[in-house]
């Protein structure tokens, strides 16, 4: 965790367009992860999508979410997903950082600065509130990042931490995610 | 099981299409699952189906039997089928779900408020009975759904529970299980 | 065992196209199993083999063997193959249970009443006798079944139990399997 | 074993085209093994290669060395190789029962009554010896077979055992092994 | 170790364009490894990417990476990417070797003589800097390299050891590495 | 091993084209393996690459090392490449025989008789060492072989064995193993 936090502490370049930073659980250890993706108009032949660290089936899915209640179509570009540092994430709640990459990658416009994102999507667009989004966000803290955006719901002990996001939809959810243009 | 029920009981927001909930078995503890469809308009080229959570041959077949008993044609959709929360399916007795998210989406009507689902297809359109629906309809009742559709036939102990509505087949299923249009 | 054989005992509804029943053996108990055929004139493009339950190579297989030695045609249907209630099967047995549903299903006419099939299908068209058939009739019997369809031979103690029917080819197989039109 | 040999003393049928018999090692155990092929003129596309109970690389590798080495030539029908009883054969020395099976389905001629067959094949249409052959020549003895066609060497301890028929290569041994026209 | 080693140590052979050494770590170990790379134009069909000792997607990614942030473009081209010796990398820290092969080959310019490459690459282009390079370096110099290529940022005792060359993003990293034309 | 040996030693009939033989290492034993390859003018559609006892991918990354550093051309040939005995080769050192046995069945022009092969090619072209050449060429005088061709490079003791003979790169490599034409 020390190394993974560090890493984002270091770094001092300008935020780029297709990387967004999630907070996964491993356990109940939070983890800052960075995902990156990668888009480009694709030549002829079906569109590639190639991912590491990731399920593409999964990712396939979020593309089909983000045409159908995002506005943002990917139909005709080469679609590339990392997950920084060799990672593999299983987790669902990393949905909603995958989606935002996507996006800031194709809209050419980086996330905002100081924002992270966890979440589940549903194929109706929903966003679903992450577990323990208390730990989440002090991690978040921890290394610079002071909002997290996530979907409705609270944690067990029925508090809302500081520096929560709310966001029914992937739709509102990328708004508050993303620098205005 | 307590976050996965706290999760239905907790959602406020209205349903959507594309969704439908099944309560599955886990060894003999009932378990609330959200099974989701998203079908689009395929462009040239074969249609795409991808599933996470569930075997892909298993959605195969029931796109099969949809077209051929239920009148319900995906042949010119990319048909996406994910199971909420990242859980895996492997019970029969989630087909029936699976049919109703996937015929859902492409009227674009919801599932009926408080109904659940549960129950084999064969690839005749018949409905089997889903082993142990007493249990099963107490679980969906615990969480705000009164009414779980599945097939013909009883419990070991001979007693049919209230709430269950008992379908033959899959078309009668797909009425009882959806809104008027 | 319970559990499967008192689901053939209860139905009530009428036997199906598409639908036959083995009795399989696991290690040397008998298991009534039922097989499920669907098929479907295919679009342009190759067409679909699905299947759930049972290898798609020996269905390929046992397409090949329908189309060379019985007359029965499945180049330009879909085709899915399912077993019943989630089982798998393995036992090179199930051939003729599978030809038949495949048979079945195309033919639109249903497996004669009272009817299971054992036999291991060569790709010469042959049947080959179903081990332990007296097991297998037996149990067969007990759930309402009076005639098992299985190729020539007899059994290690040299009898031939009643209500077995001999078939030496995929041919006669299916002519004494199914329904007259 | 016994199994599998009162299988091939019991059976009454006359021979059949696509059908080849060679004796497996089983660690040391001599265990009768029938390889059946069928091949039938391929429609548009790809012709189909289906296998079960032998690995499908090899088997176009063998039908490479048939198409080079004996004027058998496969290209444009669909093939189908099978392993009677369900069984999985890995032992290389298949090679030349399966390369039989090919030819006796495309030429519709069966293998002569009373040979089995056993020997590596080479790319280049060579074939090796079949090691422990006075074993194999037993076994098929004592099932009702008089010759088994192998290629040129002899066993550890120098003997050549009445039976054993040599063929250098895969030409000469179709030769010996099938029915003149 | 000391084999690997030793193989750098006696080359006498001048270097080749499509080749680049990291220092790899195994555990805390580090490793010299040659990346070595071929591109040739592609004929008609989907250009062939192959690869052994490393995983097909993340060299898949790395072309799409030279594409966008370096002008390397690979499209009309097949792709061999190879790990010298059977070695199998899963180390991220690779990518910059991989990426520096990859447009060696295409360029047909060598590595500069005594330069090595340790760093993960972004998918916006930007290298990361590769952990333990204090250690990394001194293996380099021990078989004769003295240069080692990586990202910016500082090993955990916070120096900068003699012979670390830093690059911010890829394009920068291919023009230390490389021979000028 | 014995076995293997008695092979090699039997064999009295003349070298054919498209078989080459390899001193494989065993762990730390020597042991003798035939690489065979087939290759036949491909019809249309892609060409065939068919393996047995050897990674596809190695065979299509030699493939394309022989085109372009050796001028062999297999771009219109299905390719097969299988090694005898039912045998799995990983060590890269076999990747000479490999292209030897392909160069030799395009060229139909058998290997040198009493010549093996031993050595890792790089995507350069390159030949490099195989370790312990000198228990390698002691394994192949015993079974009836005298020169062995690998790269240059010498043994950990210094020595250079009686029977060695060097090859830079592939295409020295195949002159000193192939029969002049």
């Amino acid at each position: 965790v020390a190394d993974a936090s560090r890493f984002f502490l270091e770094s001092e370049q300008p935020p780029v367009a297709g990387s967004a930073v999630t907070i996964a659980l491993e356990g109940s250890r939070p983890l800052a992860v960075e995902i990156q993706a990668l888009v480009a108009r694709s030549g002829p032949g079906n569109p590639r999508r190639a991912t590491t660290g990731i399920d593409t089936n999964r990712v396939l899915m979020l593309i089909a979410v983000l045409a159908r209640h995002a506005g943002v179509n990917l139909t005709a570009h080469d679609v590339y997903v990392n997950v920084a540092g060799g990672l593999r994430i299983e987790e669902p709640a990393a949905d909603l950082a995958v989606a935002a990459a996507l996006a800031s990658s194709l809209r050419e416009r980086p996330i905002r600065h100081g924002t992270v994102l966890a979440g589940e999507l549903s194929l109706a667009g929903r966003v679903r509130h992450a577990g323990r989004a208390e730990r989440r966000i002090a991690e978040a803290r921890r290394i610079g990042f002071d909002r997290l955006v996530t979907g409705p719901g609270r944690d067990s002990d029925g508090n809302r931490p500081e520096g929560l996001v709310i966001a029914t939809d992937i739709r509102a959810a990328l708004a508050l995610a993303m620098e205005p243009a």
